[in-house]
């Protein structure tokens, strides 16, 4: 019977910038091979001396690569490691007073650094991961992802495996470095203190001696493969507000038969002309905002009337 | 230490219409007042009759409520359960051949029943939880989150709480139901043969006997209140195309200064008058589409020219 425990051990000191993590974590904890070490990223953060002072939203803004969505104060942004999160992951709690914890500045390189170093001391082969609390689209409240990891498969395949009945998986890719984030926060709890957690018994998922992996990265879908790259309502500005040419990461552009449907869709007659696609200048406005959105830019033709697009992106 | 630890049996018969969730798990596990068992929505579509034949297109879309995003043949939508999902949840793996599998009719109920059975029959008081496996927007890889719960605390709060240094905890809401998905998903695997986990170590999470709590809607964001309810490409598309007075659920609607911004970073001078907001009507096609975007709709001035915005929703 498969069996997975996790421990977070309390009683580990309070960390300041330059603490050593083995140092912390080793005197609770008699690790195995095949472990999986879990740290949250607040204290990764704080042994690498990342609290700043200074104000909180001007770090946000420091540490941010582009605006997805905004309410009101909250900013949801796609931060400097390409994570999509409230307040680019820039916290002011479980930190002294006035200060604020950014972000380590590479998870991953943290992750394979404390690898190492538990090797060194103890000659086990653990896999590491570094945790951040993030909020989800669709969906209340907040889980623990895996913003870095060392020596450890972040997403299990099973592409092309058959179940017992001869179907193919259609799901294809658990993200197994999430849901170990999440089950270690489930032994952490949010009031501070117990900023490990061991879990084992998916040994099978921790790499080789010598092989840290792809690290967390593999589990952050490419700026323009996601469809939800920005919240509804700043899409619709962008499209309205956007330069012709610039190429908004809305997902990959569509199809010239496809751009012709959308463009129908949407009460634009339109053609399909080798390879670029062309309608009446009459509806200019609209579809050169569904061209913005879909991957096309528009040019009037030269001396006529009609509105021809081309791909801006490959 | 805090301990958690999950077991998921092997050698759980194959299920079948009519199966009695229990009589399945029981003779596997030995329960203890505030374990957490955790079975996987497959298992209990299957026991209550769920597989279907025909089409899958097709029960996709009798399972979907609306459209979220569409990429090539992949449809992500709100299902009837308020779920976001690829393929509105309906599955073909692990099923015989031809068949598909839909979600419960009512997984929360699904949950409240099993509960109720184990109690009975062990005596045992468990918080109970039916899982799914969902793709994520910003991240590659599917874990598993909780469609159904009973009896289970499924949104810790720490609202108000402060931490060791006196500052408010941020992070006010961790969704721990889809936390313990996420570990039963490490457990249990994908191939099959493993439908149900048991979590001991979080009975703090687990309700009085008689109390089986809010269920896993609490867990899914009001339509209306989601800033992701379209995908990026979708919302400009919904802009472009809605009727006016088509109060999309973009997000809650922007305060008046709030619209008046917007119009003006758009290029839409206008300005508040009472209760509306105004500009010329030079500027409709952009300004009604801003405002439809963000919960405003637009009426020409009787026998003027300006157009008059007023809120769309309260």
């Amino acid at each position: 019977m498969p069996t997975l425990t996790v421990t977070a051990p309390d009683g580990v000191a309070e960390v300041g910038a330059g603490a050593d993590l083995a140092d912390l974590l080793l005197p609770h904890v008699e690790l195995d091979d095949g472990d999986i070490v879990v740290v949250t990223s607040k204290v990764v953060s704080k042994a690498e001396g990342r609290v700043v002072e200074g104000d909180r939203e001007d770090w946000i803004t420091a540490e941010t690569v582009r605006l997805v969505a905004r309410r009101g104060p909250t900013r949801i942004v796609r931060n400097r490691l390409g994570l999509t999160m409230a307040a680019a992951g820039v916290d002011a709690s479980n930190v002294t007073r006035g200060a604020v914890v950014l972000l380590p500045e590479d998870p991953d390189a943290s992750a394979a650094r404390l690898r190492a170093v538990i090797a060194e001391r103890t000659g086990r082969n653990v896999g590491v991961i570094v945790t951040d609390t993030a909020g989800r689209a669709w969906r209340e409240g907040q889980t623990d992802i895996a913003i870095g990891a060392a020596g450890l498969l972040v997403l299990e395949s099973f592409e092309g495996r058959v179940d017992a009945h001869g179907n193919e998986l259609a799901v294809t890719a658990p993200a197994v470095a999430d849901e170990i984030a999440s089950v270690a926060e489930l032994a952490q709890g949010k009031l501070g203190g117990r900023p490990f957690a061991v879990v084992r018994g998916r040994a099978d998922l921790v790499l080789p001696a010598g092989d840290d992996g792809t690290g967390s990265k593999a589990l952050i879908r490419e700026d323009g493969a996601d469809m939800f790259g920005y919240g509804a309502r700043e899409a619709v500005v962008r499209a309205l507000v956007a330069a012709p040419g610039d190429d908004a990461p809305f997902g990959a552009p569509v199809t010239a038969e496809e751009f012709l449907d959308l463009l129908t869709t949407c009460g634009v007659p339109a053609r399909v002309d080798g390879a670029t696609v062309r309608c009446g200048s009459e509806h200019e406005g609209r579809a050169t905002i569904l061209g913005f959105a879909h991957g096309w830019s528009a040019q009037r033709d030269p001396g006529g009337v009609d509105l021809r697009f081309h791909r801006t992106t490959p």
